[in-house]
C-alpha cells in the first residue's frame, strides 16, 4: 500500500513563503509527495527530525528535504530550513495532502431525531444516530456509525471518524478528532458500597473538551459523578486511553496509549505520559511533568520534573535471579523457610 | 455543562422515611437537585462520605447533606444521617434523577429477525440488528447501534447503552448494564502451536453474565473455549477490562479500569481489584482479596488479604540510580563488565 | 449455556484417517460433540493437552479421547494417538463444528457505495458501510455493523465478525478473522511539538495485513505515517491490543491481551508475547523471542530468547516493606531525611 498519492504539486519557493522556511535550491523545483529519506525520489519532500537519521542526508534522493539550520549543508537535496524542522514538515505535508472534500448534508440512512440541530455546512454519514437536542456545528464532519445522544454539543470543524460514540452531556469544541471506537460521555464508575453489593450512584456531570483535541481509536473518556470531566485545548490522547470521571486534563497534555487515569484526578499543562501508565484517583499532577511508560502513579507529583518507574526487560533468567535477590532484602516473617509468598500476610 | 438539571423535588421528611435515614432539620424542606458540599446550595442534597472533606461541612450552602452520625453536627444544613452515608446518597440521587421513559417497542430502521423473541415492554433503540433466537426480556432497553447475535438472552430491565455487541450463546441476567463499545461472546483466545503456524481451537462455550451486573466502555469477555464463562451477580467491571475465556468472577467482585484476566481463572467473591492489573491464567483468587492497581498476578493468592506488588513513581533521576542498584544486587554471570543485559542470558 | 449443541456425528475410524491419528480402539464409535475430560460424556471426544489434568484420564467417561503417545494408555476410553494432541483436537474440533453457512450477498440495510467491488460470493451483513474504491475478495463475510473505508481491500475468505472499523488504505489478507470493536488503519499517533501546541503529523501510509491473521476485540493497528504498518502471516492478536503506526510484526508472532506497541519497532518472527505488555517505539526484537506479561520493553532484545520484568504479587504488607528496603538502596541525595520521594529531583 505504500505509494502515496500524488496530490497537486507546489514549488520550494511557494512553500518556503507559506511557512516561513528559508530555502537553500531552486525556488522553481516542485514537489508533489512526502517520503523518507532512504526511499525518497523526484519529486519528493523529505525531513530531518531525529539525529540518528541523519547519515541518510547525504545520500538521499529527496527534490527537498526540511533540516534545521544545523543540518542544512551536506545534502544533495534543496534544503528547507526551520528552526523546528519536524513540526515544518507536518505543515507541508497537510498542504500536499488535503482532506478529501465532503459533501454537507445527511445521509439519508442516518436517523437524526427532529429536535437536533445540525448546522446545513455540516455532514452526517450514514447510519449514524442524533438525538434529541443534540447541537452540531459548523463544517463539523460525523462519519458513518457515530451515535450522538441526547444534548451533545459537536463544534465547528469537529471531526467523529466512524464508530463513535457521544454521549450527553457532553460538549466538544472546534476542531477535534474523534477516532473510531472512542466513548465520551458514558456513565463513570461510581458505586457505593452495601456489603456485600455494591450501589450504583448516579452519574450526574458532563464532558467537556476543549478545542483542538485529539482522541483516539477505543479511548474512553466518563462523564462526571457532579460537575464535569474536563479535557483542555489541545490536548493528544492516544488509543485505548481511559480517562474516568471527574478528570481534569490541562492544554497541551499528550498521552500516549494504553494509559488509565482514575477519578477526580488533575493533570497539570503540557504535561506528557508515556503509554500504560497508571494513575489513582484523587491526585494532582503539576505542570510539565513528564512520566515514563508503564509507571504507575499513586501520589501527587510536582511539576515540572521528570518522574519514572520503569522497569526494563533483561533475560527471563537473570531477571527471576533478581527477583529472588530483592526478596530476601525483606524476608517473609511468618514463613522465612518456605518460598511460597502467600502465607506471609501477617 | 456543569448545571444538573433540576427535577422534581421532594421533601426531606419523604427521603427520610423511604430510605430509613434519621433526619435532624425541618422535614418540610424539599430538595431537587445534587451538589458537591463546596458548590452546593439553595435546594441541594449534599453528602459526606470521605473525611478528607470533612471541612466543608460547617461552611456548605446545601439546603440537606447526608452524613454519618459522626458527622451529624456541626454544619448548618439540615442533616440526613445514615451508617453508610454514601449508599444513602446514592440512592436519594437516583431518586431525584429518575431515568428517561422510553416508549416500549422497536424503532424501524432496526434489523430483527424473524425468529427473535422480544418482549413487548422491551425498547429497540434505532439500527440495531438482532438476530434469529435471541430473546430479550421484559422492559430491557437495548440503545442504538446495539449488535445481538444468534442465540443471545437478554434478561429483563437489563440496559445495553448504545454500540454494545453480543454474540451467541450468551445469557445476561437482569438490571445488568452494559455501556459503550462492549463486547460479550466473542471467540476465546485459543490457538494451538503447530510449529511453526497457529491452529485456531473452536471456542465452543459461551458467556453468562448473573444479574445486576454492570460492565464498562470497550470491556470484553470472551465466550469459553468449552464450557462457559461465568460473571456472578453483582459483579461490576469498569472500562476496558478484558475477561479471557472460562474465567469465573464471584459475586460481587468489583474491578477497576483496564485489568486483564486470563483465561480460566477462578476469581472469588467481594474481591476488589485495583485498575490494569494483569492475572495470569488458570490461577485461583480466593474470596474478599484485594489487588493494587497495576499488580501482576502470577500465581493463586489466598482470600482474605491484600495483595500488591505496585512500585510508586519517583523522580526520574532517582528511579535510574535504584535500577542501577538494583541490577547490582545479582550481577550479570556472563558478562558482569558490560552493562548490556542483552548479553545476559545463559 | 453449557450444552454444546450436538452436530453431525463422525466415526473415529474417519477422525484417524483424516487427521493422520493413530487409533487404539474401536473405529465404529462415533462422536458428536467436544467436553472437557471431567464433564465429557457418551458421545464426546475429549483430549489432554496439559499434564496437570492427567488425572483425569483414568476416570473419564468421553467416548475418546485425543492424546500424545504417552498418554496412550490407562485410559477407557478409546486413545486418538498425535505428537500433537492440542493441534489434532482442534482440528475434530473444527470438523465437527461446522460454520454456519451465510448465504452469499448484500443485505438491504447496507449502504454500498457504487464503486465499492464486492464478489458474488461475499456476505455482507445487515447495516454495514462499504464506501468507494474498496474490494471484498471471494466468500468474505462481513458481519453487521462493519465499516469500510475508502481503499481498502479485504482478502477471499476473510471475516470480520461485528462492529469492525477499517479504513483505507489497508489490506487485508486471506482467511483472516477480525474481531468486534477492532480498527484498522486509523491515523496513527504522530504530532509535531510546537510548543506549547502539537502540530498533527498527516498519518499518509496504510495497514497491510498477511494471510490468516486474527485480531482480537477492540484491538486497534494504525495506519503508518509514511509506509505501512505491516502485520505477518499468521499472526495472532487477542483482545485490547495496540499497534502502533509503521510497527513489522513477524509471521506467527502472537501477542496475548492487552499488550502495546509503540511506533516503528519491529518484531520478529514466531514471537510468544504475554499480556498487557508496553513496548517503546523504534526498537528491534529478534525472531522466536518470548516475553513475560507486563514486562516494559524499553530496548532491543536479541532473539531467540527469553525476557522478563514481571513483579509477582505478594502480600501487601510484605510489598510496602520490600519497597522501603529498595529505596534504602539509593537514599534520596537532596532530601535523605525524607520519606518523600517528590522533593528528590536534583
Amino acid at each position: 500500500m505504500s505509494n502515496l498519492p500524488a496530490r497537486a504539486s507546489r514549488t520550494l519557493g511557494e512553500i518556503a513563503v507559506r511557512f516561513g522556511l528559508e530555502l537553500v535550491g531552486d525556488p522553481d523545483l516542485r514537489v508533489d509527495h512526502v517520503a523518507g529519506l532512504e526511499s525518497a525520489g523526484q519529486g519528493a519532500v523529505s525531513f530531518l527530525a531525529n539525529s540518528r537519521f541523519r547519515r541518510y542526508l547525504k545520500s538521499t534522493r529527496a527534490t527537498a528535504v526540511v533540516v534545521s539550520p544545523a543540518d542544512a549543508v551536506g545534502t544533495p537535496a534543496a534544503a528547507l530550513i526551520h528552526a523546528n524542522p519536524y513540526a515544518a514538515y507536518a505543515r507541508i505535508a497537510t498542504l500536499l495532502y488535503p482532506a478529501a472534500v465532503e459533501p454537507a448534508g445527511v445521509h439519508p440512512s442516518a436517523v437524526i431525531a427532529p429536535g437536533a440541530s445540525i448546522d446545513p455546512s455540516a455532514t452526517i454519514g450514514p447510519l449514524c444516530v442524533v438525538e434529541e437536542e443534540v447541537q452540531i456545528g459548523a463544517g463539523a464532519r460525523i462519519g458513518p456509525g457515530c451515535i450522538i445522544q441526547r444534548g451533545a454539543v459537536i463544534g465547528a470543524h469537529t471531526r467523529l471518524v466512524a464508530h463513535v460514540t457521544v454521549r450527553g452531556p457532553v460538549r466538544i469544541g472546534q476542531r477535534c478528532i474523534l477516532h473510531p471506537g472512542s466513548v465520551i460521555g458514558a456513565d463513570g464508575f461510581g458505586f457505593a458500597p452495601d456489603r456485600p453489593a455494591w450501589v450504583k450512584v448516579p452519574q450526574l456531570g458532563g464532558v467537556v473538551l476543549g478545542d483542538d483535541v485529539d482522541i483516539g481509536c477505543n479511548t474512553t473518556i466518563d462523564r462526571g459523578a457532579i460537575g464535569d470531566t474536563e479535557i483542555g485545548d489541545g490536548v493528544k490522547l492516544d488509543n485505548q486511553i481511559q480517562i474516568g470521571h471527574n478528570v481534569k486534563v490541562g492544554e497541551h497534555t499528550i498521552m500516549a496509549a494504553c494509559t488509565g487515569i482514575s477519578g477526580s484526578t488533575v493533570i497539570g499543562k503540557r504535561c506528557i505520559l508515556g503509554g500504560m501508565i497508571g494513575m489513582a484517583g484523587h491526585i494532582q499532577i503539576g505542570d510539565d511533568v513528564m512520566i515514563t511508560g508503564q509507571t504507575s502513579v499513586t501520589g501527587s507529583l510536582d511539576g515540572p520534573g521528570a518522574y519514572s518507574a520503569t522497569m526494563p526487560a533483561m533475560p527471563a533468567r537473570r531477571w527471576r535471579r533478581l527477583v529472588a535477590r530483592f526478596h530476601r532484602l525483606e524476608p517473609d516473617r511468618r514463613a522465612s523457610n518456605e518460598t511460597q509468598d502467600r502465607s506471609d500476610d501477617e
